[in-house]
């Protein structure tokens, strides 16, 4: 079951929550821009869903919400940020912001960022280059859960990566996908259903392929993308290394399976080599290559050619990447947000832990 | 069958043939380099294999031996570099070298290609940035032959991403990948032995998933990485997509369908929007991140703990990407390079039409 709210509501009310955790009120909208774009977008399981968790990091004082993000090192084109232990719903602003400002001085710009939190989605930080004419990219490693190929053991996070390219009267361009087969949001729906998770999405806790939506419970893993070694899993692991490495290793933050867990109650790895969670943020200027209104037109052809192409039977539409999420976008933002009872009813425990006012549903 | 051949003759061999064809010694020289690369690292399909197609794309006048590769624009950071028809194995080193010189200037150098041909194997040209401490990326787009989710059409080629970086006392990390589940190439190998392929390589015509290794030479597609929808096809589709617009679009060469292909027996498609093939070659400076010193012991610590890892039922070893490949490298260039007897038989009919001598295979 579920309800609608109102972006407006909800916003307001995640808002007034980092506030009363310690965060500025210019970090509080910041934080609630970040995380309720990806409500907007349907990606419902890093959007107002994670409210309650960073309420409990904060209670366990894994996360600063007075955090002094600053720049550690930086060259025309690149910067190591520390988040200061902030959250990285706000951490990872200021580090696009930073890559957009050295794009515009010297045609690109690339972040690398260490002792920060979970960022929500990634495709939210790509965008923000939109606007300036730039391609926006963003990534950001996490505690592991996937097995690379013909390892037992779970060695990297699901590690997304996101790529924003503007284009011209069409709809601009926005890939964002974890670097694991699926995201274990996708086995949790299907857990509340009781049902099987499809072959090629986890293996057990030795290794085998399986399909039990409760396989991380059980100690196993996620698959990366490509599933087994024949469908190129390789590839897939290889991607997630390549986000390890520029979030965690370039930045001096942790990396692998020292990765600190989202989830308060779980415990953080020993022995960590490095400092927090690692972003990756970067942002090329079109115009910095050739002209934005050639590449805009090129991309407007590349999207029509594309979205008329022949589908396949059953099928009505090729999809543009970030076109789903940008009609769901408009919906909601009209129709309202629907919430599972159990996101309402966390709400409902920090109104109450906080004394405030639960947003009211719109049906 | 196959023969062994050294690796000094087979790059002597083809040095003399790209002279013959018209190349300066010096490029003749780079694009035996590049070509043998290939061949060294096990990528067969993409060697010396090939150089009959390179010289049947000079007899088209498809390539241009004497070409102008040039800076077309640039910034501190970015360029867009025109290969003026030549050999992208001769282009891209040009473009690589271009952007390691932004990075040691400004930390980072980022350069699309225009107006290029086949470039051999991605990694080789990432792989120049490690010898400066510098993390190397490189991709290119090709002709269509993969088919977007939903789509019945071939829209993207197998369009490849590669990415190097370098290690302390361990093997550099080296992804060299297509983003489809698997290249033409493997396809090929099966077809020679008479085998059906794996169900989730390719699909008809019509769009619908099959096991028939002539799919491509019946119209039908090889599948993005991830295979279908339920196991990410939109992201390797994404990712594709991602190699077209870096390489064709920010660049100003062709893309989507508008690809030329390599096979100089096919028609260029009508109507191009661009010039030629395009590539994206980058460097980033570690050291204009963090220290080179303690990045890499990071790297050396990531690299022990993967391939420590236990391992799934049968297998012995976590691989690190480019490990299998840099055992082979040394293993052939003490070994020599095996080539298929069909390989020898065009290098021997290169050797007639050049009045070359064939190289003496050593077993």
């Amino acid at each position: 079951m579920s309800k609608c709210f109102s972006y407006s509501s909800l916003h307001s009310f995640a808002q007034q929550v980092f506030v009363k955790i310690g965060c500025t009120i210019d970090d509080a909208k910041t934080a609630s821009d970040s995380l309720l774009s990806a409500d907007l977008r349907g990606v419902d399981s890093h959007g107002i869903a994670r409210l309650t968790g960073y309420v409990r990091l904060w209670e366990v004082r894994r996360v600063n919400t007075k955090p002094e993000i600053r720049i550690v090192y930086e060259t025309p084109s690149t910067a190591v940020v520390t988040g200061d232990s902030g959250l990285g719903l706000v951490v990872a602003p200021f580090a696009m912001q930073l890559a957009i400002a050295k794009a515009h001085t010297c045609g690109s710009g690339w972040v690398s960022v260490k002792n920060s939190n979970h960022f929500g989605i990634a495709g939210r930080y790509a965008m923000m280059a939109l606007q300036h004419d730039m391609i926006g990219i963003a990534m950001t490693n996490a505690s592991a859960l996937v097995a690379p190929t013909f390892s037992a053991e779970r060695l990297l996070g699901t590690n997304p990566i996101a790529v924003a390219v503007p284009a011209g009267t069409e709809t601009p361009f926005v890939a964002d996908f974890a670097t694991s087969v699926v995201s274990k949001g996708k086995l949790e729906i299907l857990q509340r259903k009781g049902l099987e998770a499809p072959e090629g999405w986890t293996q057990t806790k030795e290794g085998t392929s399986n399909t039990d939506a409760k396989s991380l419970e059980k100690g196993g893993a996620l698959l990366p993308l490509g599933g087994n070694k024949d469908h190129g899993s390789y590839k897939g692991y290889a991607l997630g290394a390549v986000v390890d490495i520029f979030s965690g290793i370039l930045s001096g933050a942790n990396y692998a399976t020292w990765v600190p867990p989202f989830t308060s109650l779980l415990p953080v790895p020993e022995n960590m080599p490095g400092e927090g969670i690692g972003h990756f943020l970067g942002a090329m200027r079109i115009d910095a290559f050739r002209s934005a209104a050639a590449f805009k037109k090129d991309m407007d052809q590349w999207i029509r050619r594309v979205k008329s192409a022949r589908t396949t039977e059953g099928q009505s539409r090729v999809y543009i990447p970030g076109e789903i999420e940008k009609e769901t976008e408009a919906e909601r933002m009209t129709g309202g947000i629907p919430l599972a009872d159990s996101v309402v009813a966390d709400l409902r425990n920090i109104a109450v832990k906080f004394s405030m006012e639960i947003p009211q549903g719109i049906n």
